[in-house]
């Protein structure tokens, strides 16, 4: 039997495929450690089986995964010498559905096709609509996938592709949300949404993988984008969990990025309150993380306070900034909404130096290729010329800096 | 000293980062075996440290790598269930700017700095761009994109971000492959183009790979787009060199796979020509395939012949339904340009059935989010309704198969 507990009041239930929060406080509740000893098996060709130990799965059907995880962890040589500190990305873009979201779409899979539930659900604004969408198709379940209403056409499309029951939903998110959990156990969709508590074990998977790749260490630094909050609570779980098991002495300090035209938890934080407030009219070009009421935010910050970190806003500004610099500097193009963690890492560098010997690590959640209208205002620059110019015109470039 | 040598002709050289072509017979050249023997070092975090041996590279610099490659290969469960054979994917959409071209990019670019270039160039017209672009950035490199006049924004876009000298020329295409080498030797440029012999040792990698992944055996078929040739010409010689180092018994069936709307090699395979011809008016909606003069084409006709393998087309309709099969079976979005490989092997089982035991696999070179204009005409089934109306719309939906 699954046993899952409120990190907020302590409260402990069974594991409710339609149901993830506690009943009490209504935080999401998160999976138990168990009672064994846990232990990785890196020889495993897939990451789920190579950290099944810390897992809430009897077992992994290869059949159900896409290979999601093993992301690579990137040194980013020429960055870390403008900053001075060790920066590194954990590449989350090459999942197999180019976003973090695949981590905890695969746990969630193996679990709905493991209990025996033949329909599974999200509500989501873009990339969690593609992963759901895709892994509902590779395990042949029927898929339900609610987006708003104003979902732009590109991030239909790439759910679309998987054929899942696709409804475009008119009225509040936050409504959306709630509706969807009571729907789903009329109608036996079992709901994989943001907070899902196994997600929040996949996200996890994240972590151990960035310890090993740095040599059985946690960084000194982890910063990762914040919107419903559980990416960032698997990712504070992960390294928990590494203390717990006597594998890791420390925590990095946890640092969670918002879009300052959407920061409930970065404005609370701020503020020193145990509880955030909805933020009031969300403006910013990061779509995918612009939660203005985010489910897991109170664990989110509770944990921040408990095992030591910040959480930090960043422009819109800021953020296409720091895309630039990782396209630009370092090869890696990525989502403005991914970005923010360079920007942060600005941020953070500005407030409290870090050493050139420490270690940043970026989690970089998703491709550039996701949002190609962010560059609608300022398309690049192209010369134009015909086969007979192009001797003088390379000419002409090699004089550029 | 490298020494390059003609696969036509047999004819060697020095190797030569500005001219990759055979001076006799102008068929592109390709790296010579060495003489000591060759192992794999599978414990080394880079695909390109663990194939070192089978490289023409005396060391790899992970500071100009993006951890391209080590792509999973993925079991197909239930389209191996529908077809009557054991099918399998090679993700090659997973690797850092979603295309197998960053397999090539990386080999071309440890090469040019490690003899001390300077200056890199590709003439692209999409994947090729970004990939270039995306690692000259990580170098520090100065990054010659050359496209055609007519490229969409979109793939402006994805190598536009990385900052590189970006010229999109009016002309004849072959012409302007032809011109970039020798304004390249001018203006000291490596233009890393198509079939240049590093981008072939890149994509050897992969065959080993999956190698390795089938447990130390080659596949019974293996299906790979064909455009340029260099991809193909690159896997035909993984497995070639496995045989001659005793690794391997016996060879994959070859199978390239070209659009019908631009198809030279597989037209002059079914005419049992050695040479192809220019394919007069290309008309596919795949357009990283549609290659009219292709400049390893030659080659590619040269190893079918003598490695066994066929060379097939499939129509745009094969391929989007192909694309939309392993959309909605096995949760794989990829390019119609990809898709050509199982619409291959549908054409494949009809002519010469496999048998269930024998393992096909599918290479899949780029993801599907780098052309969402092939939905343009037929846009996703998407219901629109309010949040009120969502259970009654949710009941219907589970009425429907």
């Amino acid at each position: 039997m699954d046993i899952v507990q409120c990190p907020g009041c302590g409260r402990e239930k069974e594991w409710d495929a339609f149901d993830p929060f506690c009943p009490a406080c209504h935080e999401p509740a998160l999976f138990k450690k168990p009672d064994q000893k846990r232990h990785f098996h890196l020889s495993q060709p897939l990451a789920l089986a190579s950290y099944a130990d810390f897992l809430p799965l009897s077992g992994v059907d290869p059949a159900l995964s896409l290979a999601e995880g093993d992301t690579p962890l990137l040194r980013l040589t020429r960055l870390s010498q403008d900053l001075g500190v060790t920066v590194w990305a954990k590449n989350e873009s090459v999942n197999p559905t180019w976003s973090f979201k695949d981590r905890g779409t695969a746990v969630a899979v193996q679990k709905a096709v493991a209990v025996g539930l033949r329909r599974i659900g999200t509500v989501s604004t873009g990339n969690m609509a593609a992963s759901t969408a895709a892994y509902g198709a590779r395990a042949g379940l029927k898929t339900f996938v609610l987006i708003k209403e104003d979902t732009g056409p590109e991030k239909i499309l790439s759910a679309a592709v998987h054929h899942p029951v696709l409804v475009a939903v008119q009225g509040d998110y936050g409504e959306l949300f709630r509706r969807s959990y009571e729907l789903g156990r009329k109608y036996g969709i079992s709901f994989m949404n943001s907070v899902d508590p196994l997600r929040i074990e996949g996200y996890k998977i994240t972590g151990f993988e960035i310890f090993n790749q740095l040599g059985s260490r946690p960084p000194d630094v982890l910063l990762v984008p914040v919107s419903s909050g559980g990416h960032f609570i698997g990712l504070a779980r992960a390294f928990a969990d590494l203390q717990e098991e006597g594998l890791s002495s420390h925590m990095p300090l946890l640092v969670g990025v918002q879009a300052a035209g959407c920061a409930p938890l970065a404005k609370a934080f701020a503020e020193e309150k145990n509880t955030f407030e909805r933020f009031p009219h969300p403006t910013t070009l990061a779509q995918s993380i612009s939660n203005a009421n985010p489910p897991g935010g109170n664990i989110v910050l509770k944990l921040v306070r408990e095992l030591g970190g910040t959480i930090l806003a960043v422009s819109d500004e800021e953020m296409l900034e720091a895309q630039r610099i990782l396209a630009e500097k370092e090869g890696l193009f990525c989502l403005p909404d991914s970005a923010v963690v360079l920007a942060g890492l600005l941020k953070l560098q500005e407030m409290t130096p870090l050493r050139a010997v420490d270690n940043a690590v970026l989690v970089i959640t998703g491709s550039g290729l996701k949002n190609l209208h962010v560059f609608d205002s300022a398309p690049p620059a192209v010369t134009r010329i015909g086969l007979d110019e192009l001797g003088d015109s390379l000419a002409a470039f090699l004089e550029e800096p």
